[in-house]
């Protein structure tokens, strides 16, 4: 493998995952993985880019910036694409109203987007709220539809949280599709477009970019997709054979954000 | 296409789906199709032989005879095929002790197998026990197990009741399969073991069998694949647009089960 100094040539830009990778989640609002509020410190006092790219979608963007200050990360919702603003936006720009099958805590990113009539579905990460009776719903409203949109915000498979591994929104996703013969539109993490939409609010071309994330498709082989570089943490969901994957190899491994921003600062804009 | 004469020649046994077919489905016990339950009886008169190979989960096979059995219906529990005892008998067989995601209606066809320490999940059409709770509970059980098995009764996307369209277990088959990446084994409709079991309870070969069913891939489909005959009734869950399916083309389309027994009296059996 080539050296960090060639592997790392040219970043001017970072992209940092969340959950996994600053801090880990749980439902009182999780613990930061040790050195990760050091290192996004140094990072900003830097000369590199940052922006915060997440598939959080039980949340909305002000919550959990404000769960992140707290555990004392120098963040600001600015500095965030999440899934739920983002589809706020192209909500608004398709004229589409959506049926809204969520979380009660994302609930707020859409309260400009007129939900009457529906004439497509949005699914995040609903949680508790995917129950029998709201994903017949959201069936229905599809299904009454002569092209039905379905929405998902992001598509994981599951994610851990300290009481053990909880079903994500991608698996929802794809009881929909099968149930109307039909292909999600996702979201989030890992859609081009919305990789793209980071980048261009962090005013950095892919190719000077690098995402750092601990999940070896959704964040690597995603970045890597639209021509950025991307290392993976050996933190959050990270699992050993991550690093013998069959189709996505990392254009670096780490311990953790601390080791990545180590290496980025010491070989990246001399 | 070929005379009803030379389309029926040979058939000996005629294997019937029941909902869609025998009577319309719904909370409060359905209601017969009209002509419904002379054609039975009158099938049942002649020489050839008849079975009933349902997909339904939610009800034991003693409930499912006795409902029809109040609707006039000619039909006791040993001729019918339905998934759960075949998958009570599946699981005997190979050792298997499962997690069971089922309705109340359907439990105590599982009344003699052992559930302690699941090395496997059946999932059956579970209606409001699809909850995010009792699915994270079985999809946790599928990832503690080395190898996870995953057991599906049937794979029905919809069904509809006169409360409008209900999604069917194989949207929740499809969640666990995408979360935890392995491919479920479908016990009914249209596995070719399950149309087997059924024609050597009837004593039949499938090339002298015919299928009566509404659903032009799982009944229609499935049979033919196994080497049977099969006609689409214009009744249940049919539309018009399935007499131009792109894969499937069943050997005959009848407006309902009376003229589909009308023309096997007529044409088989000389």
């Amino acid at each position: 493998m080539a050296s960090w100094g060639e592997r790392l040539e040219g970043v001017r830009g970072v992209l940092l995952d969340i959950s996994g990778v600053l801090y880990d989640g749980s439902e009182d609002g999780g613990v930061p993985i040790p050195g990760s509020v050091e290192a996004v410190a140094r990072l900003k006092r830097s000369q590199l880019k940052v922006r915060f790219c997440t598939n959080d979608s039980q949340k909305s963007r002000g919550d959990l910036v404000g769960l992140l200050r707290r555990h004392g990360f120098d963040i600001s919702e600015g500095e965030v694409t999440a899934p739920a603003p983002a589809a706020s936006l192209i909500l608004k720009e398709r004229g589409l109203r959506p049926h809204l099958l969520i979380h009660d805590g994302v609930r707020s990113e859409f309260d400009q987007i007129d939900t009457s009539n529906p004439n497509c579905v949005v699914i995040a990460d609903a949680g508790e709220s995917f129950s029998y009776q709201n994903m017949n719903k959201a069936f229905r409203v599809l299904m009454e539809l002569e092209s039905p949109v379905l929405i998902s915000l992001g598509k994981g498979r599951y994610y851990k949280e300290t009481s053990g591994l909880m079903l994500d929104v991608g698996a929802y996703m794809k009881a929909l599709e099968y149930a109307c013969g039909i292909e999600a539109e996702v979201v989030g993490k890992p859609s081009p477009e919305y990789f793209q939409s980071a980048l261009k609010e962090m005013g950095v071309e892919a190719h000077e970019a690098i995402m750092i994330g601990d999940d070896i498709v959704g964040d690597v082989g995603g970045a890597q997709r639209c021509g950025m570089r991307a290392l993976q943490v050996r933190t959050g969901k990270f699992r050993p054979s991550d690093e013998r994957h069959p189709d996505v190899k990392a254009d670096g491994y780490v311990d953790n954000l601390a080791e990545a921003v180590d290496l980025l600062l010491q070989h990246t804009d001399k």
